[in-house]
């Protein structure tokens, strides 16, 4: 019968952690924390560059600001008096589909692309017909040149690590421009989209370096909260807007 | 008035992310990522290696497989259909004063004691008489070396950052097995609290390192769980001990 | 422009709490718990046995013991030093599309084929030829007749709260044992899904009535787990099967 | 040895749920959501009108418009494309020490002094001696009458259900004004701490009936969210102020 308890991540005894077969101390003594979360996310230590590439993408995760849904969660909990662990995991829980949600699509668009030898303007004609977006491109306020998406590609270059994949969301940004007359820009989900399939990782994995890069964010957010502003922080009744029905009574 | 909204940890322009002062695309071209963490924990850039020692610390903290409460929570919410940051917010949410929850209190001990010019000697028999334990001492599973801690205090002793904090919970440990005539080592969570004292943080960021350490193993197990095991893991209604009230009726 | 803080919910000024318009006195002195459920669902009071109905599906939903991914997940989480809210949170997190996640689709179908005068048969069919489930039907442990069900299905009988969407999940019962030659009962998913449905209630609302009606239950569970069991609830290492690679050493 | 699964609270067999050990159709059929609430928290069903004033209480819990730190929370996050049940668990884990949290320690004040036969005074006198606030007392916006204070009082002394605790609690409320020379009227936590004190119940169960009561509330915000605002709700970047450090380089 399958253990109830079972697992290829990492073993335990006394005196003993091995992640995915490394000693723990091995890993802490030469690896960088990159080259941890390639292992961790596939199964083996980068042979090349893909440890920096993911410090790099951690990076550009790691904070964006008021300007941001999960950030406001997080001021909102930490101001109600829970320890820091309860205001960040109400951040990462709001890395949702509409919020560092574009990776996966985007990195799923771009491998089955890559798979199935689709090129840029075929891709982007077929998701207009049915209506769809192009998962990865457009910022509502970086219009233009995103600094992320530009570091991230350059580090990539430097580091031999663009492949198709990445070719093809480039190839995307100008195929999009040319059908809409105007600039479509590559976002950061995209470029990590991107990148993370040209370093052969599942789709499903795409919101992972924003978890992870972000979570020292809404750290940094929990702390200022709690050390620099009041408690309690809510809307004040007088600036919300009631648009329900008026005063009733029951049976009234 | 105050703004409801303000904040010193970045600023957020189109085409510009400024962290602590600094644009992101030079933090993600110069820096590694326990950089980051230092300059969003403390505000400023390292000035030697902390970030390096950051970075090892977070690798420390990245796995212990099953033998672990969060992570076997992260395991049961993965496997009910929810999407990845969620079981890793439960994860993250789990990490509790009774799971890397030593850190922050260890901290505390060290940089009072440190203050206040008290001795190893005197803090140990201070805490046994208010009948208190030492925090970040003594582990369920590593009951002799923690190969966690030894790494983190030789690459902290390479890169000349041990410091007064340290110090001192290592006589601690001396202290410690003089008194009660057996060994009580020092755990990760106590190396943690005293290497980030001797960087200068704040104790209530203690829980800080877990968490963004343990975020990429929460991934990796959410991925796990999905891809490798049935869905619905729990429990089986055979394997429950049930010690209530025998069935009874209403009224009866 | 739009105001940043509205809604149609609630309105608070000092003295004073209108839920839909009606004073929160009001409601607590004239109104059960499953009437307010209604009226924040719906926007108004029930003209007949809503809220009892309302009521009775909570309890339906309350416990389900350890043979849960949800309470499992709770139990871990509580065990780890966290406060009463954060191992509820942990387990209302759990409440996925595998795990009480049938309720929408279920009512979904009812609601479109009682729209489109579709009867069971069709729907049974179209959904066999599609290769799908019919949400809402068969239960791993209940497989024969599960009590949550029948009971249910009195009450809203002599509540007169059967409509088309219940009479149609009642026909399905039939059509899928017909065409499968063996039963596939309606479960609790399925048949709130009928009530909420014939209560004229929108389906993105499915998990609110095990999310409520459970939570309770997961207070009851945290307690449990700190007033009676070891803190730390975790795997033990002997008992977790590790199926990852060997020992290895990096460049070995 | 002990069971790793084990619980009083209730036994599924297939076509069997026992809650406490009453099998859960009748108490479908039976009881109201209140006396199931007072079953779990105390083992008991109710042997007067225990449920109706849980039922009162959780009502009086249901909701409190934007002004309440966790339905914010609850907005941002429902914003970011995450299920129903994601947004209502981010409210829940906000229920914290400053936001619903006086229940518990309310509840201990007024236990531990009628336990020891204290008045109101000597209570009172403490506390300020001690410069600890008296928790359950006091409101930012309902200064004077809290609407929801004064129909739990009437309900429960209409129901019989008026003991020492909450006695004291009404004395403390005439202490607290004859030695601060202004009225500090009880609150919709105090009231409830005392409630649940003349119920027989853990203080350590506060939280739970504001966890359960608003839950309802977060499904209804939630839902107001996604259907009628518009996705991604975050302060706009033109409305932070930021007050860090100026642009500054690397090296710089």
């Amino acid at each position: 019968m399958d253990s109830f308890w079972k697992t290829s991540i990492s073993r335990v005894r006394p005196g003993e952690i091995l992640v995915r077969g490394y000693p723990i101390e091995q890993l802490t003594r030469n690896c960088c924390f990159g080259d941890i979360c390639y292992l961790l996310l596939t199964g083996e230590l980068p042979r090349g560059n893909e440890g920096k590439l993911v410090e790099a993408i951690l990076i550009s995760c790691c904070e964006h600001s008021l300007a941001s849904p999960s950030v406001d969660a997080v001021r909102f909990v930490a101001s109600s008096g829970v320890p820091l662990q309860t205001a960040v995991a109400a951040g990462i829980s709001a890395i949702g589909d509409l919020h560092g949600g574009a990776i996966e699509p985007c990195a799923r668009v771009l491998q089955a692309a890559v798979k199935e030898g689709k090129d840029a303007k075929t891709i982007f004609e077929e998701l207009r017909r049915q209506k769809k977006r192009l998962p990865g491109f457009g910022h509502p306020v970086h219009r233009d040149l995103d600094p992320r998406v530009k570091v991230l590609l350059e580090l990539a270059a430097e580091w031999s690590l663009i492949g198709d994949h990445t070719r093809l969301a480039q190839e995307l940004e100008k195929a999009a421009e040319e059908s809409l007359g105007r600039p479509l820009p590559m976002n950061v989900d995209g470029v990590i989209g991107a990148l993370m399939s040209d370093m052969g990782m599942d789709p499903a994995l795409g919101k992972a370096f924003f978890i992870v890069g972000r979570s020292i964010g809404y750290v940094a957010h929990t702390h200022e909260q709690v050390t620099q502003e009041r408690s309690f922080k809510a809307a004040s009744y007088q600036d919300v807007e009631y648009t329900g029905p008026d005063r009733r009574n029951i049976d009234g």
